[in-house]
């Protein structure tokens, strides 16, 4: 059964439909999208103080979730990544402030295009429409993604793991707050679903839902891939690449290959296979090998560099397309640059992959024949992410061919209209040998 | 069944795998992907002059479609579609020179930012990848398509309507000519899908295909987008409105909206229902009425305007909803600019409206408050169109939220990557209370 808490500090009509639900966040982006810049910003700013002034009740409601988790004996890193503290509360106003100083992405004229005297077009940025969202446990995503909707000037429609359904709920409390403190949010701007059968039946409404953006572990994204027609913005696997082509810089080799794989392990962003030129492979493991065993990372070796370096763990068909996730590492001799490129486009993701090199001819050649929405050279994996590409904000990272592609910031929460301003004109007068020619220029 | 013929003059392997074909796409688009503009730009030449060289073949292809049709006694529209004679050939071949003359639109850097010394990021626009095209019985839409991808490199997947078998064949057999001819263009690059059954398996393989455009009826496009969860881009109704203000200049309002009406009025984006002002409705209506009597156009008015003119068909709530594609209009006054914007935003299909005034204010609202691909102040709403929008190509019009919107020119065929160059930088040394910033500087 679907359930809906209302947009309102008074949650009576629990029991919406989630068609009823969503007609309501279509009617809610269609005033969402007129609202100005500083509407918006005062939105934020006024959600960015109620987390302040509310802190308590947030910390008392995530108690609850914490220690549910710890009778519940769930793993701790879980219970880790559900607690909030007064730190992960300031980090998150200040991320609100943030985004407030960022510029808005809606609003933003793309082109200019004068097609005749009197009949100028604009190519403009506008928000989306409704955005569905689907979190897991992490109750510090909930805000983010609230103030990231609102800067775009979208609908969102949420739905958070179990664990966190307390943190959640208090956060929603503040949602409803805060549209009672700015009578220019709609009511539904920003509706909470608390089921995974309502996640279900949403994922059905391509007509009411633009945009589903999963945020959660790789089976949750691909759950979600696999139940809708609605385009997804976001990636199931990070299989990621580095490869040592044999002009490498060793030392440099080593340092970036050490980087991707254990500054973050977890992150899809790691790299999970080394690709090894042959002719550099033997002076390459012979220092490589001795520092995995003190960083503590497993190898699993081809057959060839099983043979190079003894003891090794081999590596089977399954692992060259494993995301582990951890501290392993697949490695493959390869001959060629061809052969490198062929075995990521095959066996990758398509989500981030390097080369260290220093001939600049093999560089460009990879970063081109790569079908990848990162590609590096010289650079660690770990780099694909929106802060770090200066984006000032991160929706989550895509591995699809269309909208949105590689990090995303804000503008990927948007897209475009045309607005074509006249004077009168129409089209016959255009058309046929007599007609009027288009000018067609830029202004 | 599905059938497939190899990408070869030697159209031997009839009954590979629609799967096969798809990864053949696949292969083939990587090595497309790595092509120069000059490389692609020589393909389109070699195109353009297969064309005229093998004219006569063509020709006599197309007469058994044309005589086949005859003696089905298809509809003549539908004959007259199907016929291909030199002025058309020669309009294609005129086409494709049109498509060298323009900018590739891969390789374009879209933007540049130092993260750091010696990290620097591009993002650059890149092919998509294998697109799936499914069009009806106009044989020159073949050669369009080809070109279109041919020029943004990307590999394609074909299936015509069976009306145009022929003229499709002999078409696909001087893409064969082509292949062999331009020893850069992969094996698979375009294959031609001979049934239906093939287009339905195509459809559910998200892993192969990147995107479908659908180009045909309504009926096409609906049913396509029902059966697949790769991105579609396309539009399935074009229920376009214009909208008399009160503040509008009567005359230019009575030249837009016939014109809006008469000049095409099977294209998707005719206006099919008129919005007009309360107060206005009488002054307008009495010059409008008999212009449609005199230009066959058939209205069918809400209740309020068939109580203003006599012998009006009243329209039902079907109405608001129909894209009649015919001298058809539907007619609902309306009270106020608000009142014809919900109308739209709720009856219309997002495709292209537009507003008759004269008062700042109401235009500019109504651009930005209906959420539409195309909104239109004072022009009529079949300047909706790549070539009027000065594009040089359309791949099709589009009422998707994501990717592309409104009419679609090459930049429809491209998405981006993110290029990343180092110097041996890692994640670890921009970690940390110690570590360094990043300069985020565009370069």
């Amino acid at each position: 059964m679907a359930i809906f808490e209302g947009n309102t500090v008074n949650t009576s009509h629990k029991h919406a439909s989630v068609e009823a639900v969503l007609q309501q966040s279509r009617t809610a982006f269609l005033q969402l999208s007129v609202l100005t810049t500083n509407q918006k910003n005062e939105a934020l700013e006024c959600f960015a103080t109620l987390i302040e002034t509310c802190q308590q009740d947030l910390l008392a409601a995530n108690q609850q979730d914490v220690e549910q988790a710890r009778r519940e004996n769930l793993p701790s890193q879980l219970q880790a990544r559900l607690t909030l503290d007064a730190g992960k509360l300031k980090l998150l106003v200040q991320g609100i402030r943030d985004l407030i100083a960022l510029p808005d992405p809606a609003g933003k004229v793309l082109s200019r295009l004068k097609l005749d005297d009197g009949l100028l077009l604009e190519k403009e940025t506008v928000p989306l429409g409704v955005i569905g969202i689907i979190f897991e446990s992490r109750p510090d995503v909930m805000p983010q993604v609230l103030s990231l909707v609102l800067k775009s000037g979208n609908a969102v429609v949420l739905k958070g793991g179990q664990e966190a359904r307390h943190s959640n709920q208090a956060m929603y409390n503040l949602v409803c707050r805060l549209t009672a403190q700015c009578p220019f949010l709609p009511a539904g701007w920003a509706a909470l679903l608390n089921s995974r059968e309502a996640v279900h039946e949403m994922l059905a409404y391509p007509q009411y839902v633009d945009l589903i953006i999963p945020r959660g572990s790789n089976q949750l994204v691909q759950s979600i891939m696999a139940d809708t027609k609605i385009p997804v913005l976001g990636h199931a696997d990070g299989v990621c690449h580095t490869y040592i082509h044999h002009s490498a810089n060793l030392e440099k080799a080593l340092a970036i290959v050490t980087d991707a794989k254990t500054q973050y392990p977890s992150a899809c962003n790691a790299t999970e296979t080394l690709l090894l030129d042959t002719s550099v492979a033997q002076s390459f493991l012979t220092a490589f090998v001795p520092l995995c065993k003190a960083e503590g990372i497993l190898l699993k070796g081809c057959q060839h560099t099983c043979q190079m370096v003894p003891d090794m763990t081999p590596a089977n068909q399954a692992d060259w397309l494993t995301e582990y996730g951890d501290l392993i590492l697949s490695v493959k001799l390869v001959n060629t640059l061809e052969e490198a490129i062929l075995h990521i486009n095959t066996h990758g993701s398509h989500h981030t992959d390097s080369i260290v090199a220093t001939d600049d001819v093999a560089i460009e050649h990879f970063l081109k024949a790569v079908d990848s929405a990162c590609v590096f050279s010289n650079a660690s994996t770990r780099f694909a992410d929106g802060f770090r590409f200066g984006f000032g904000a991160e929706i989550g990272i895509s591995t699809a061919k269309t909208h949105a592609r590689g990090p995303v910031g804000l503008e990927g929460l948007v897209i475009y209209k045309y607005k074509l301003r006249g004077s009168g004109q129409v089209v016959k007068d255009y058309t046929g040998d007599n007609g009027k020619p288009f000018l067609h220029q830029s202004y």
